[in-house]
C-alpha cells in the first residue's frame, strides 16, 4: 500500500515546519489545506488519478475519469464544510491518444464542477509515456463558521455518518455525489466539532479524527448504515462497509446535546444522517455490540462477530 | 507535440467561460492564474513532469526532478512578478520505488522552495504503474503593481530578455535558476507592460505575447543574448538561441521612454537585461538584420540568415 502523503519522514518534518508559517494556518493532515489570506482563508486540495491504478480506460469512460478527479477533490472541500470555486487540472496523455478523448475528460471535470459552482481556471498538458494521468486542484472558501478540521472532537461527542457504507468500488465509486451542499447545511445547523469525508472506509478513516482530536472513538456494530449494493451476507457486510471506502460520504462528531435536535429535524432528507457512536477520552477505537468491545486497527477486518 | 492546455476546443469554450466570472480575474491563458480574493489577488501555476518524457531516471536524481517539478512554477509565478507563497505536491510512485527515493524528490523541492520563501502545503502520493509522476500546483501573490500579464505590450514599446537563450536541455533546464526576485525588482522599477518566462524558446513564447497583448514583434536578430554553452556555429546558433526553449529568463515589454534608464540603471548586476527588439503595431513577428526582415513561424527553424 502506497504510504499516505503525510506519512513520509521528510514530509512530516516539512509539515512541522509549516506549522510555525503564519501564512498557512492548517497545512499537511486535514482534508485541505487551509491558506491565510487576510479577511477570508482559502482552502486548496490536489488529488492524482493514474490509468492502471485508479482506472481502466476499457472500463471506464475519459468522461468518468474527470468527474471523479474533481469528485474526490469536491468531496475534500465538503469535508471542510466549504465552497469550492476554482479547478486547475494537470493532465498526462498518452501517445496517440485523440483530443475527443481529452476534451471528454475535460467535459466530466467541468460539468460536475459547474454543478457545484467550480470554475476551471488554469492547467497544463503534457504527453505521457505511461497512460493517462489527471492531477487536479481544487482551490474553495471555507464557509459559515470557518473551516471543520479533523482536531476538534471531544470525548463525549456523537459520531454521525451521513448515507450508507460499502460496495462503491462495485461502481458508486464513478458517480458519488460529494456532499459539499450538506456539509454547508450541517456547518449551518450544528457546531461540527470534527469532519472528514470517508476516502478509505470509516474503519480507517475514525483513525484521522482520533489522532487530530487526541481522543478514542466507539463505533456502535449494529449502528452501521449498510449499503443495499452489498450482498445480504450478515458476517462480511460489517466488514465492507468499515473497509471498502471511496464512500465520500461525511463522518462527523458533534456535541451530544446537539445530536438529538440535528436528528429530529436535519437539514436535507436525503442522505440520511446515522449516528454510529461516540467520542471517548480513552485512546484507540472500539467496536461495541451489546457488551462486547473489541479493538479495531486501521483497515483491520473483524472477523470476530 | 502534445497542445497547450489552452488549445482544446472544449477549453477554449471553458475560457470564455471563465472570464465573466467575477472570481477570476485571470483565467486560462497567461503564465498563471489570478484568483480575485477581495482586498489581494492569488496566483495559482500547476506544472507536471512524467517520467520517459520529461526525465530519465537513469540520468537525473530524484532531487533533480524535485528541484525542476518547483523550478518551472516559480518561473511562472516570476513572470507575473508574483511571490511564490506555498506549493501543494501529487506524486505517482512506481511500484517498487522506495521512500527514499520519494524524500529525495520531495528534498529537491522542499529546499528549493525555502530558497523563495515557499513552504509546502499539502500533497497526494499513489502507486503508479507507469513511472513516476510528479505534479506541482504553486500559489502566489501579486507584487507592486499587481501581476504582470502577457496581454499589456504596445507598439513602440521596447522588447527585453534576462539572461542568455539556447543550449539549456544539454544540462542547464536541471539547474536553472527561476527569475522571481530579478521580477520583483523589475517590477518596481519599471513599467512592465508584459511579461513571459520563456520555456518554449523566445521564437515560440514570442507568440504568446503578441496574440495576448493583440500586437506584433519585431526581433533584431544580432542582439539575442547567445548562451555561451552553444558550439560555436554562427549558422545555427540563432536558431538554438530562439527554439532550444527551457531557458526560463525573463521576455518583457516597457515603455521605449523607460529602457534608457533601465538599462543604465539595472536594478542587478547579474542577469544581463538585453533588448532584442520592438513592439510594432502590424501584427506577426519578424526577424531583422540590417535591412532585412524575415516572417517567423512559431518554432519555426532560420534557415535564411
Amino acid at each position: 500500500m502506497t504510504p499516505r502523503f503525510e506519512e513520509f519522514a521528510l514530509i512530516e518534518s516539512l509539515r512541522r515546519r509549516g506549522l510555525t508559517d503564519p501564512r498557512v494556518a492548517v497545512g499537511i493532515g486535514d482534508d485541505a489545506a487551509v491558506l491565510a489570506r487576510g479577511e477570508r482563508d482559502l482552502l486548496v486540495t490536489v488529488d492524482m488519478l493514474l490509468e492502471g491504478v485508479h482506472f481502466d480506460l476499457s472500463l471506464t469512460s475519459p468522461w468518468q475519469v474527470g468527474r471523479k478527479a474533481i469528485g474526490v477533490n469536491l468531496s475534500d472541500i465538503a469535508a471542510m464544510a466549504g465552497e469550492p470555486v476554482a479547478a486547475f487540472v494537470a493532465l498526462g496523455l498518452p501517445d496517440g491518444s485523440t483530443s475527443a478523448m481529452a476534451d471528454e475528460l475535460m467535459e466530466g471535470i467541468a460539468s460536475h464542477g459547474s454543478e457545484f459552482g467550480v470554475v476551471l481556471a488554469g492547467g497544463d498538458t503534457n504527453r505521457s509515456k505511461s497512460g493517462l494521468v489527471v492531477a487536479l486542484t481544487l482551490l474553495g472558501r471555507p464557509t459559515g463558521r470557518g473551516p471543520v478540521l479533523r482536531s476538534g472532537a471531544r470525548p463525549g461527542d456523537v459520531l454521525c455518518v451521513t448515507g450508507s457504507l460499502g460496495g462503491s468500488l462495485a461502481g458508486r465509486h464513478w458517480s458519488f455525489p460529494p456532499r459539499v451542499r450538506e456539509a454547508q447545511q450541517l456547518h449551518e445547523s450544528v457546531e461540527l466539532h470534527a469532519m472528514i469525508d470517508v476516502s478509505d472506509g470509516i474503519g480507517s478513516d475514525i483513525f484521522h479524527l482520533a489522532r487530530a482530536s487526541g481522543c478514542g472513538f466507539v463505533i456502535d456494530a449494529d449502528a452501521v448504515p449498510i449499503s443495499e449494493s452489498l450482498p445480504v451476507d450478515a458476517k462480511s457486510q460489517l466488514d465492507h462497509a468499515l473497509n471498502d471506502g471511496e464512500d465520500f460520504e461525511l463522518l462527523f462528531a458533534i456535541p451530544r446535546e446537539s445530536s438529538a435536535r440535528l436528528l429530529k429535524s436535519p437539514p436535507f432528507a436525503e442522505p440520511p444522517i446515522t449516528v454510529i457512536g461516540e467520542a471517548i477520552a480513552e485512546s484507540g477505537v472500539f467496536l461495541r455490540r451489546g457488551e462486547t468491545k473489541v479493538s479495531l486497527e486501521p483497515g483491520g477486518y473483524v472477523h470476530s462477530w
